[in-house]
């Protein structure tokens, strides 16, 4: 197979088969093919596309180019959650022990953060000791004896993909929707999974804001999924604002912590168990939403949950009194400041981007990968887009390292959080279903 | 200047400035880009294109990369052809000593044959001795001299080109208009020109076949001439079949001396001296083509053309009896077969393409730039689309090296040469002239 006779049938708009594709993954992870022809071609397909038997065939040739889980024989619904990214979104920490608890094996495999976007492995990794480098054997292991592993996409599992974004990611060719569904069910499917929930954001501070792009992404995948067997539901979520209080890596732990012991924010609450709704009715394990909820709700109030996550950051080398003295436990910002609003009004906006980009200036986030992040830095929001507030109201607190990083997170609150007078209602928190069968409303039923 | 920013808006339609393009081509020339990040920006290129200012600076940045020809002071006018490149097409040799005869200075730089296209320096190098890789230095104290020098485009030349084509050549990202024009006119005015006429192919053996894409490059490249100060001139001539009888290293330096010498085929001849006659009107040596042509034709009757081409061939290492005795001189091919006519009709096709790839199966032509040529194998061409033959009549002689070659020579002209019954005029020679006046027919006023 030649490279140059792919990359010019895709630049005039033809189409490569199936069985070029799959070739393509394997002599791609094999070093077969230098990077200035790949590029290339990834740049064709950013303009041309792929139709769904190229995209699935890319798909499954960086899937086969690795190690897989296997879960056959346990005896368990195996089912993961896997988010699009946003800022604050820490739900999958409190998902991941609730699921387990409720009879769900949960490999749950994450990323880091990386520019303005937060990453679940950042956010473990402020827990001090907690280890998220476990080797595929290592997270099957646990996941067979306590149902759960929070870890991070090792070596072994799609190395095309990993060398393939890379390469995406320095050539202005990462949102291309065939390519990013295919990068994302690569990795997704080598989980051994029987069912999959995708959390899709939308909005201003998602990765795709267009909410045209997102549901066709969000579909693209539900079909990836379907067509290798693993029955998979997408929800549309708003990332118009940051998801919660906290944003920042300890303080979004914390703010996790809370949702365990049966509190935190409402909004935070609400996406968590929507999408633990959907884990459990695809793992059969609850008859419908309704039921579902009410099981997930009972696992929180009496404590299992919270019980569940103490064991998993025990098996994962994590400090356990986490768990009932989180601020005992985790870094803590020494400098704090609460930023009030300067005039009475509607909230406008609470820019995720910018708050995004107001944590990678404290520290705690990152612009390249080769940066270190700080874990105790970040902000509590107070206020959401549309909420009443009084001249002197508390709008947000800034958690920073020294004088500097207050007046970082000063800078960037003040042009984050905008008052007017405009009052309006916010986009729906989960806005549509998305299914095999189409995208629908979300209801709670 | 970050790479990254350059794709990402090119790719989303933006444009990248004048002085942006500068720096990425004396960038790239020093090695600061990687070529996966180039290759993307082509790609996008490709499908985005670029606006005349931008490939001027494109153009701009790649010339200023190297050294040039200064012919200040010479008192003559400096004057270069450059043709898109076809089968059979050797206008470049006669010309060369018809124009340094009548007062023009030629600094001739040409390439090597690649795929189904042949080259100048190919057809030279068949010439016992001849040496086509003079450095500029020396190219230049020869056109000082003796008025013309024919060689090879030096690393001195324009080295960000030289890098961008070979990675264009890898990537499908060569057909690109603004790409083409940039390159092919950032190393012809390296070579200080007072005046350029292009010979810019149309038909199924160029190229770029299309008229209308061809005509496009003509008026790119006219347009960049003239914004640099270098009066540019475009001939679209067909490569409907190839041109003149001799398609093949030696073959052609034959029929080019044929042509020094008053004889030659119709085709090669009308094409030879319409662009020289734009070559004389540019350089004011003429005040007309009407006059241009009769002194052309005059140059050959009295013999100082061929008297030159000797001189010129002596100066570079060449063995100068080639002028008188050709056979006797040049590499003669051991086997020759003459195919005939299997039935009477119209002559439908001589398909150029197809005549290339045959000189290539034997031997003497490029796949790659690293094979190396038979000079001495080819094929005389006896006949032109739209002639009437009658069964039995000569179509062409195979000029090969063994039997292998006869029989692949007999392949090829099997399907290139097809005869049927309808009748039809062939599409005239030159066809139109482009200046930066507009796009006009041809006539020989």
């Amino acid at each position: 197979m030649h490279l140059l006779d792919l990359i010019t049938r895709k630049r005039d708009g033809g189409r490569i088969t199936p069985d070029e594709w799959r070739a393509f993954a394997a002599g791609y992870a094999a070093g077969r093919y230098p990077d200035y022809q790949v590029s290339a071609l990834l740049m064709a397909v950013f303009f041309r596309g792929m139709d769904a038997d190229e995209g699935f065939a890319l798909m499954q040739g960086m899937l086969e180019s690795g190690g897989r889980l296997d879960f056959k024989g346990l005896g368990k619904p195996v089912i993961d959650k896997h988010s699009t990214g946003g800022v604050g979104d820490k739900t999958s920490i409190p998902l991941a022990p609730l699921l387990a608890t409720l009879g769900v094996a949960v490999p749950m495999m994450s990323g880091r953060g990386l520019g303005h976007t937060g990453g679940t492995l950042d956010k473990l990794e402020a827990i001090p000791g907690f280890n998220t480098r476990l080797s595929l054997a290592e997270a099957k292991a646990q996941v067979e004896r306590l149902g759960c592993a929070l870890i991070g996409q090792t070596g072994e599992i799609a190395p095309a993909d990993k060398k393939l974004y890379a390469l995406r990611d320095a050539t202005a060719t990462v949102e291309a929707i065939p390519l990013i569904a295919a990068s994302i069910m690569s990795k997704k499917l080598a989980e051994g999974l029987t069912g999959l929930v995708l959390d899709v954001k939308t909005g201003s501070g998602s990765f795709m804001p267009e909410f045209d792009r997102a549901t066709q992404l969000a579909q693209t995948m539900v079909a990836i999924g379907e067509r290798c067997g693993c029955p998979t539901v997408a929800l549309m979520t708003s990332m118009h604002h940051p998801l919660g209080v906290a944003c920042g890596n300890a303080l979004e732990i914390e703010e996790s912590l809370d949702i365990l012991h049966g509190g935190g924010p409402a909004d935070t609450r609400e996406v968590t168990v929507a999408l633990g709704a959907e884990m459990l009715v695809l793992g059969r394990l609850a008859p419908n939403h309704g039921e579902a909820r009410r099981q997930l709700e009972s696992a929180i109030a009496d404590g299992s949950a919270l019980e569940m996550f103490r064991r998993i950051v025990e098996a994962q080398g994590g400090d356990p009194r986490v768990v009932d003295d989180p601020r005992g436990v985790l870094p803590q910002a020494p400098r704090q400041s609460v930023v009030t609003a300067p005039r009475a009004g509607a909230v406008q906006t609470v820019a995720p981007r910018v708050i995004g980009r107001g944590i990678i200036a404290l520290g705690g986030g990152r612009l390249t990968m080769e940066d270190t992040v700080d874990p105790a830095v970040g902000f509590h929001i107070l206020v959401r887009p549309g909420q009443g507030v009084t001249r002197g109201q508390p709008l947000a607190v800034i958690y920073a390292r020294d004088d500097a990083g207050i007046d970082a997170g000063k800078a960037c609150l003040a042009s984050a959080i905008t008052i007017g007078d405009e009052d309006f209602v916010p986009p729906p928190l989960v806005s549509h279903r998305v299914t095999a069968a189409g995208v629908e409303e979300y209801g709670d039923g």
